[in-house]
């Protein structure tokens, strides 16, 4: 299925591509953004060029000047949801005060995240997709993740450091607890109602702080 | 990509078709298995009858006179996950002393599931695949969560009632909590290393053990 093999700068071929003008900037996001919705619904491996060449309006060989593969593409792809999840869930959540209100503004825009995606999270469903095939796009599924863990980790950190939650919580750990609730509120989402899961999600987050409360808090 | 509606008793088809001899339910053994094993890497959606067909060894008609319709097999390839599901993780649970001893089986059963399914789970997979499909599939896939669900929060409420966890223990919610630490350790590993994940899940369980755990115990 793979028509090209990686370059290695895969994020940055659109930077580096003959097309990069400003109307080839306009032409590579429209691409794009056609490519998020196809992969939000068929994953990254349903990805292909014909038939994304054929929805754009373009020739397969004007989609490749603009991507020089289709694993680049599926990279570009992968990037822009990590991009708009942490638009969604981080970005507006720095605004509020550092510490416990900060968590928790993450944690209730991520579940806002979940209700804009129920069709289908690139991100999620790349990991399911990914987990048995090594290379390029294992190593950027495991990246974001990996990125995004260490995010929820500092926010507890400082949750740590203003007195909130014990000064023994190990943050990694609270951060695997955090994806651990939007796992199973995403899950139960999918098969039933979602302000339920929404309800047992919130309720979950409140058994876990019980152990992380600082008893001076 | 359906060849055949279904007839709505997709379960039964092999016990009323024909082919419900002694070595009409052998093939038919041999085919489902084929048939699992390629769900586990490619979903339910990945199953077809032609390449299915070729990898046993017989026509298509043939594989039909067991299967009256792709969707039959797939609904039959769903069952057989969530039998051995059931035989992996609660069945031997049934064994240890009721109350949290069992409830731990259980959760060490599934991650021991999770090891040997590395390479990809047919009902983890299928509740993304369903999703958005409203059909006799997704309603399975539903009912074999809702029935899992209830399995957990009956263990969780065997060991209220040995005095283990507190009086006022939300069982069904206790099932969600339980339900996601198996996601987040699935997940974990998927993207990383899997004892490291299972150390992070019995963790998680000891945490939410605090709130749940009886003052009395």
């Amino acid at each position: 299925m793979r028509s090209h093999e990686t370059n290695g700068r895969a994020i940055h071929a659109g930077m580096i591509s003959p097309a990069a003008t400003s109307k080839g900037a306009a032409t590579r996001d429209i691409i794009l953004e056609r490519a998020y919705m196809i992969a939000a619904s068929a994953g990254l491996e349903g990805l292909s060029i014909g038939p994304l060449a054929d929805a754009v309006g373009m020739s397969k060989s004007g989609v490749f000047a603009h991507f020089g593969s289709r694993e680049d593409l599926q990279l570009a792809v992968l990037d822009m949801a990590a991009t708009r999840f942490g638009e969604h869930t981080l970005v507006p959540a720095l605004r509020v005060q550092r510490g416990l209100p900060r968590l928790k503004a993450i944690l209730g825009n991520w579940f806002e995240w979940l209700r804009r995606d129920r069709g289908g999270c690139v991100l999620l469903t790349a990991v399911s997709e990914y987990d048995d095939r090594p290379g390029p796009l294992r190593e950027r599924v495991v990246a974001h993740h990996q990125r995004w863990q260490a995010e929820l980790a500092r926010a507890v950190q400082l949750a740590v450091e203003a007195g909130e939650l014990r000064p023994d919580t190990d943050a990694a750990q609270f951060a695997f607890e955090l994806n651990s609730i939007a796992l199973a509120v995403q899950h139960d989402a999918a098969l039933s109602d979602l302000d339920a899961a929404f309800a047992r999600g919130h309720r979950m987050f409140g058994h876990l702080l019980e152990h992380y409360l600082s008893r001076n808090a």
